[in-house]
């Protein structure tokens, strides 16, 4: 393998956008590609517990804002992804195995392993939130990556009122909003990126600290 | 912005390894290299829970193996980050927007209102928790993405006991361990990416539905 400067400037130039251009829709095939993209991501078992709302519609979009305790980029994003977490990932393993071992993806033999462990793991409600939330949470930061790479620019909300949003987009008790997705063209260029902690107050080797 | 191919294919090209080269370690200025790359990922307020224990030690290895149930691709990869998220993570805050205000990336005001916010969300355990859960995912993607870009392999293993992870790393009850991330030279380049759902199994438009 070789190194891939690219994706290490596309990571440094993307910033998260507050102010989009409202006059610039994206189109489903545009909506579909990001979400072919996403869908990369790794995950526990397979399960692929993500799932995706696309919303573009104007009147869902407002109702997307109340949600989102009045955030104005989900009006003015072209899309803004719901992306929620299925709590009950775990029931559609066995069809995602099938067709893993139909492809010479995965033996037979590791497609029943992973059943019966995925099944001792993910039994408990508890285990499978935090699983839901690690997913939808993973799907979401390769979302924001392939929007900039696709020549979108992107902001994830995590402040929104779940009920609500629930409620709003017909969100079943097995899913779990995990986080709002923003993309679409940015409308002013001068955002400025926030300054992150030195890599050295943030990583140990070998052991924990205070950090 | 433009359309960035490249990042594009890599994301199509990663696929989780479990068996890695034992022989071919990473040099600390590697390792922090990966780490500088994580913390671009976006959070919450800026709040950047993410922090990271590379374990690179032999012993340590070992005992990462005991506390992720024998999985061994800890020991043969060349470092695996624990990855952990910081439900205290609001404490930083100010000191975090001190030096935004400073570097000029956010203007005063704005840092008062971020602080008063982010203090009405994160004051509740349970969100302070889901944000740390939230924000550790977002990194690790981005530090699964940045090890394929630099020409390394990753997989991810949620599989661990956290009780014990945290006893054998001197892991304060403050951080939250979200996930653990193996990095290094693959030992086969065999391996089978596991397929996933279509696209619209997981995707709709304006409305959730029964995915």
């Amino acid at each position: 393998m070789s190194r891939d400067d690219s994706f290490l400037e596309l990571l440094r130039r993307r910033t998260s956008i507050e102010t989009f251009d409202p006059t610039r829709p994206l189109d489903e095939v545009a909506i579909r590609e990001l979400v072919s993209d996403a869908i990369c991501t790794p995950s526990s078992f397979n399960i692929q517990h993500w799932r995706f709302v696309a919303v573009t519609d104007d009147a869902e979009k407002q109702s997307l804002c109340e949600a989102a305790y009045g955030q104005r980029q989900v009006v003015d994003a072209a899309v803004t992804f719901i992306v929620l977490g299925d709590l009950l990932g775990l029931e559609k393993l066995p069809e995602i195995n099938k067709r893993a071992v139909e492809c010479g993806a995965l033996p037979e033999g590791k497609a029943q392993a992973w059943e019966r462990l995925a099944q001792e793991i993910y039994g408990s409600a508890a285990a499978a939130r935090d699983e839901a939330m690690r997913s939808g949470s993973l799907a979401s930061m390769t979302l924001m990556l392939a929007a900039e790479a696709r020549g979108y620019a992107s902001g994830a909300l995590s402040g929104f009122d779940p009920q609500r949003l629930c409620r709003s987009f017909d969100i079943d008790d097995r899913y779990l909003p995990v986080l709002l997705v923003a993309v679409g063209y940015p409308k002013a260029t001068a955002t400025t990126r926030q300054p992150r902690l030195d890599v050295d107050e943030v990583l140990s080797f070998n052991r924990a600290r205070r950090y």
